[in-house]
């Protein structure tokens, strides 16, 4: 793409102020609008180093109330120092609904980057490729408007920019090694960015702006700007369709197949629990050791026992390295953003353990029957989930599903249980009572659920509890042996 | 203290045991009221490495609800690679209503590190500890729930536990360079803990717990968290009275005083604006090498020009270098929290510029004015704001202030513009209206802001904005001085 790349013969100076003052205009007539049509946008701004993204933003923004605006400019960490997925730093500053979010050079830079700098291997770099394209899928199709600019100039220019900037005392820091490296590479840099450009350009384009005619390149963003502003407003907010992945499925059994007699006697029990909670305090030792991220999310029935079991789980653990995560109702500054934002933001860093009381899965249950979202968008979560937790575990997580498993008559046991005993009163609430009414149609979500959702490297897990003792040692004994697996795979 | 401290004769196994489950009883019964009455709870585990800090926490937690607490350790970062304040981390972490928050270590182990590191001077420490009062106080004003404990063993006790730590492979990692310097260095950092000790507690009290014994440790832990907690509810939630310290105050005229007619030409005014907008601009490239943070509050009368002032700062300023920040009514898990927490979470990092359109002094005016905080609370805040200043610019910020005012017939004229055009009325919503009606009140609160909080540190300026123009012009000159200042004062 950059090889072929040929720069337009320069345009007429007073015709471009003027074309630019138009465009500036148009810009901020939309503002309102996009407001109130509560539309989120992200502008990517790549490109070479000294090709002036910033003086380009900087151009971009000059009229827009600053409100209505942020950028962003995530540093590149070496990938030994950096404890989160490669897409974190990216997902966590997506605009809030109504605003625009500049990334100022964003997730190519970093893939290149850690490529080319052997950081990661020629396959990770494909998965990395991979997991790039559904990001922008998904943002895409959760309604975010999406423009992707790069900022070319050639070697020669960029080497005149970097002398100008390394030969003043103002502005010499500036230049990093890393600018330095690219333009010795300029050859490979081209060749990389124009390979990453092609395998994540077919879903959204990308633009490529002449750098070396600085006004040019800021009439031809802002053009692209106002465009796909406008045709946004037009058409209405995007909702994407569902579509179908083929993810390699576990078989899941319909729950009412599940059997749900299995107990356990009081003393096996305890001498269980207390071997099991030594064996895993040791491998979260280990897990911390390696940097290991785990993230064990927890589902259930209301009165499954989820609270109980979690807490089996939660005690051997060293309270520096877990955290629990309740997820409730989402409050306003989450629903202004992408549904699996509020999860991106909350993952533990790698050598932690995230335990979600409740999850993700909420959007295709709850959210589901409730009508909080609509119908594509709940269907299409199924592989939206599934690509996610793909990208956690490619990351090196340990990610593991319990579905908390009990028949409505335990539940109802247990619910006139609470009501009937002061000090767990508050635990029982009207929307219990509600949710119970619909027990049939979560059923059917669930089912459907643990069927396109139990991934080979993020499993479902249905935990018999209509005997909460068993349902803990069971659980207990799903995540020792899957850390260990983990411990055994990973080298230090 | 820690050089008198005599450790009690250790006790019988069984009562000890038996001691422990019924606090530990008592505690869980406490859960559910807390909640209920929203109770915030810090405790703050210090102590020697190796003393078992860890396991303390552990066993404080094992039985409670692992959605109910939460555990954080802050890093002890090189002031050098520290680029926010030095309570930062621990401001950023205190707990909702209803929540415990361990601090696993805090802000004593920081400070005395930083101080025998001869990272800060010894007025920088005092100016430290000073803060730390100020900031327990504050929550402790704001109805937070604070205990500090200690965790003390001898020289020779931490000799053995460092020793078996290191002799295990898989414990190994765990004793770091400075846990060896703090044994190495027993003495000074025994001398150095005990004087953070008698200097901070006054206000909140220490508790030394014998960790030689650790079971005695756990039951005298739990007991001192069952007592506070239960006097705590008994009490009900504390409202800190109001207090006059003495900060030294610019004399500020009253806004009825203020001479709104200052006016500017629109030639005068864009070659000003041009010229003014370059220095800043070439200062904005200086704060960022030098790393000095810049504070920017703006607050105003509606429609007297917030954000047209704003957007002519903010149009030189690189954007990867600055942020700004619309301060709206506060979200559910903000109020949650301290009043402070939702602006100490959005400082600026070092070398960067944050501008916030309406700030923390919303407490003293429209949450004054609609009483959604008592009189207690808004009469403490001039102090509570002084003092967050003041750690803001012990920390290195410019901080200045800027009141854009207007008069009543301003006002007027420019809500009917709005109102009549079309692209302008979103601007102007029905609480405008009611709060214009509310003028002299706003006038009153807002003249005791100006006399109470215009800090040397921290000033307040009133800015003549009947002219828009004018009002720019000024801001940018204020602005471009303290920043030149600041510059010349900072050695890189």
């Amino acid at each position: 793409m950059l090889k072929d790349y040929k720069p337009a013969a320069p345009e007429d100076r007073g015709k471009l102020k003027e074309e630019i003052k138009m465009l500036r205009e148009q810009l901020l007539a939309l503002e309102q609008p996009v407001r109130d049509q509560k539309l989120p946008v992200i502008v990517l701004v790549e490109g070479w180093s000294a090709a002036g993204k910033g003086s380009l933003i900087n151009e971009l923004i000059s009229e827009i109330d600053p409100r209505f605006y942020n950028v962003t400019s995530p540093v590149i960490k070496p990938r030994s120092e950096d404890r989160y997925p490669f897409l974190y730093p990216y997902a966590a500053a997506i605009p809030e609904n109504g605003k625009i979010m500049f990334y100022d050079s964003g997730w190519m830079e970093a893939a290149v980057h850690r490529l080319l700098r052997r950081e990661i291997t020629s396959r990770e770099y494909r998965d990395l490729v991979r997991s790039v394209n559904e990001f922008e899928r998904q943002l895409r199709d959760g309604g975010y408007l999406i423009l992707k600019l790069f900022l070319h100039i050639g070697k020669d220019e960029q080497h005149d920019r970097l002398r100008e900037l390394k030969d003043n005392f103002e502005t010499e820091w500036r230049v990093t090694a890393d600018d330095l490296w690219q333009h010795q590479e300029y050859k490979l840099f081209r060749d990389s960015y124009s390979d990453f450009m092609e395998k994540t350009g077919k879903q959204i384009p990308w633009h490529i702006l002449d750098g070396e005619h600085r006004r040019m390149a800021v009439r031809d963003a802002l053009r692209l700007l106002v465009e796909m502003i406008d045709a946004g407003l037009q058409n209405g907010r995007y909702v994407g369709k569902p579509f179908k992945e083929s993810f390699p499925l576990k078989k899941m059994p319909k729950l009412a197949e599940v059997d749900l007699s299995p107990a356990m006697e009081d003393e096996e029990y305890r001498s269980e629990l207390k071997k099991l909670q030594k064996r895993l305090a040791e491998l979260h030792n280990t897990i911390y050791r390696k940097k290991i991220p785990v993230i064990l999310c927890y589902e259930g029935w209301d009165a499954a026992g989820k609270g109980g079991n979690i807490r089996r789980i939660a005690r051997p653990l060293d309270p520096r390295g877990f955290d629990v995560m309740p997820i409730a109702a989402p409050e306003p500054h989450e629903l202004n953003r992408q549904y699996l934002w509020r999860f991106w933001t909350r993952l533990p860093r790698s050598g932690h353990v995230c335990i979600f009381d409740r999850t993700w899965y909420g959007r295709v249950m709850v959210e589901r029957l409730e009508g909080f979202c609509s119908e594509d968008d709940w269907k299409r979560a199924y592989n939206e989930i599934n690509e996610f937790e793909r990208q956690l575990t490619d990351w090196g997580a340990v990610v593991l599903k319990f579905w908390i498993h009990i028949d409505q008559d335990t539940q109802l046991a247990r619910f006139t249980d609470r009501q009937n005993t002061p000090e767990k009163q508050w635990k029982l609430t009207e929307e219990d009572w509600r949710n119970r009414e619909k027990w049939p149609q979560y059923e059917e979500a669930i089912d459907e659920m643990l069927q396109k959702t139990s991934t080979e490297n993020a499993p479902w897990y249905i935990i018999e509890s209509n005997d909460k003792k068993y349902a803990r040692i069971r659980t207990l004994k799903i995540i020792i042996k899957a850390l260990e697996k983990a411990c055994e795979e990973h080298f230090v």
